[in-house]
């Protein structure tokens, strides 16, 4: 017999899965997008001792106020603008849940690029478009036109998780001068790794918000993710958003690492890109394998066929080595993705990848 | 002229407020209900070792496994029926957005009680019954029969804040045996401060779930609060929630605490417990002052009329003393409350009560 309460559950979510990643201890965790590198003792010395001070019994900030007047120096926009999410999922769902005003509200989406755009969609019952790729991984502008009418919102990496692609900024920027009734978010999770690349404007149309992480850049155990946007949708991300949504710890760390470590941070920021560019061609040098050109820190190739893919995923995951078999995704048909690793665990990399036949 | 993306925003947040507590540094912070318990210093340089060796660059579980054991394995319930959340705050609004099938899903809570209730409620588009309690501060029983008829969720914070109050356990259990197609929340986020008279049951009927938080036992920064719901429930908050919605710094220093400084927690909580009763005395001294009886770490008073009692908070302030005006609640007329503070705290409030006049 069925719960008698279970009638109340949103009908949204008989259809969906709960999105997991079993958390793995490998030798090569190259399958989560994240820094590889690990913080230098001398630098986790300090921030144990930044924790250390912090009175764990009290609540953090209210909005994380320390931490936005780093972000919002950084950006040199006003403090107002600034809205913190644990992490970058949570700032997607706050823009979902204070957009979705009509009965329908409705998200397009380039596919493929981050599942969660989607996903926090769907729970809340939008009507989800899903605009595919062209064929260089690039945005198709006419059929995102199409999709972007009546529409909500749109969500565009930039760069592109799972494909590693710089979309063309002035695709983008006619997109959103032909659609203002839409709120576009410029989700710049990877930008770290496209030096000169953002498109972040302090005077940006009012229909353009950025979003930020620092998961990507060694940070992404703190949960720390950010949306610079016009004051007016900031305001109302600040009603949705729970008060304390980021603990004082990851306040604290976080801005002890942007104030007095940034150049530690950007050096393993930067030995990630010269590591990308050696994992794309230790792949490359694979018989009939195609490289993609990445702007993140990951590299996607395309084998020949699915059964190689499978076959180069299972071969790394045998040496434990973790990387992504994405072949099951529009576009990506063959394909597999692997986060950018160490110079050790590349180095492992190319020892199996030489053994295998 | 209003920016065209304006209209998408949703309705109900034109009535709302940000929430909002501003970040005190004062002599005596007793206005936020946290436990104002300094930990050992002995005991805050383990936790900072154990921060020293999270992997920052790593996302955590992403369901926080680590510390649902430990939390499972207090309750006495199966691992699947515990959901981490970035706080109580968090978790609430996972019950309010999974149960949201409804085109307008009714919640029901007991006024005056804890404002994110009715706060997260809003922004989901709930229709919201506020139920009076009566005059002492207890469930009005046939008010709630009433209320629940037809409606979705109802959350009872026992003990209650800004009360204090501990509602009576008949009275519960029978809202609940009338209405099983209600889930039923149990609040339990000051349960500490009641030795003895927690509602937990593994065997409790199917629609009632529970709340707990580590945010009122000297671990506020964290934002960590949980429910254990039936697992139908649980796997539906699962989809709602964001993965790796609890930062690895927080799930790593409060499993450390829960399972090798439990004891330390349990002193700093009996301190506070004494110490209420030593608050409470000094208020019932001032002229004309009724002070409610308490089951958390507060102290509820009513003075003999509203000029009094912000009097009262007034002259505090002036002498450093941080404490909450809640007179303009129902059934709070000239009430002040006060969370407990130090013994030094006590002290100075001690004083500078007796030099009021």
């Amino acid at each position: 017999m069925s719960r008698q309460w279970a009638s109340r559950l949103r009908r949204s979510l008989a259809s969906l899965t709960t999105y997991d990643v079993p958390r793995a201890s490998a030798r090569a965790r190259m399958h989560a997008n994240e820094n590889p590198e690990p913080w230098p003792e001398a630098v986790m010395r300090e921030l144990a001792e930044v924790v250390f001070n912090v009175e764990l019994g009290r609540y953090p900030d209210t909005s994380g106020r320390e931490l936005r007047e780093v972000l919002a120096a950084r950006h040199g926009c006003e403090l107002g603008r600034v809205v913190l999410g644990n992490g970058s999922d949570e700032v997607i769902s706050l823009l979902l849940t204070a957009l979705a005003g009509d009965p329908t509200p409705v998200l397009v989406v380039p596919t493929p690029s981050f599942v969660m755009y989607g996903h926090a969609a769907r729970v809340l019952d939008y009507e989800v478009r899903d605009v595919e790729l062209d064929e260089a991984l690039q945005l198709d502008e006419s059929a995102m036109n199409r999709a972007l009418a009546g529409a909500t919102i749109c969500f565009l990496a930039r760069p592109n998780n799972p494909t590693g692609s710089l979309w063309d900024r002035a695709v983008i920027d006619r997109l959103i001068a032909t659609h203002p009734s839409v709120v576009f978010v410029i989700d710049e999770a990877y930008i770290a790794y496209a030096p000169g690349q953002s498109l972040w404007r302090v005077d940006a149309p009012d229909n353009v918000a950025y979003m930020g992480t620092l998961s990507k850049v060694g940070l992404a155990a703190l949960r720390v993710g950010y949306a610079i946007a016009h004051p007016e949708l900031a305001a109302a991300l600040d009603k949705v958003r729970h008060p304390y949504n980021v603990s004082q710890t990851s306040v604290a760390i976080a801005r002890a690492v942007l104030t007095r470590f940034a150049d530690v941070q950007q050096a393993m920021v930067d030995r990630t890109i010269a590591n990308r560019e050696r994992l794309a061609g230790l792949f490359a040098r694979l018989p009939g394998a195609h490289v993609f050109p990445s702007a993140a820190n990951l590299v996607l190739v395309r084998m020949p066929d699915p059964a190689r893919a499978r076959a180069l995923v299972e071969h790394l995951a045998a040496h434990d080595i973790l990387v992504k078999d994405v072949g099951h995704l529009p576009r990506l048909s063959s394909c597999v993705r692997a986060s950018v690793g160490t110079s050790a665990e590349l180095d492992h990399v190319e020892h199996v990848l030489a053994h295998w036949t």
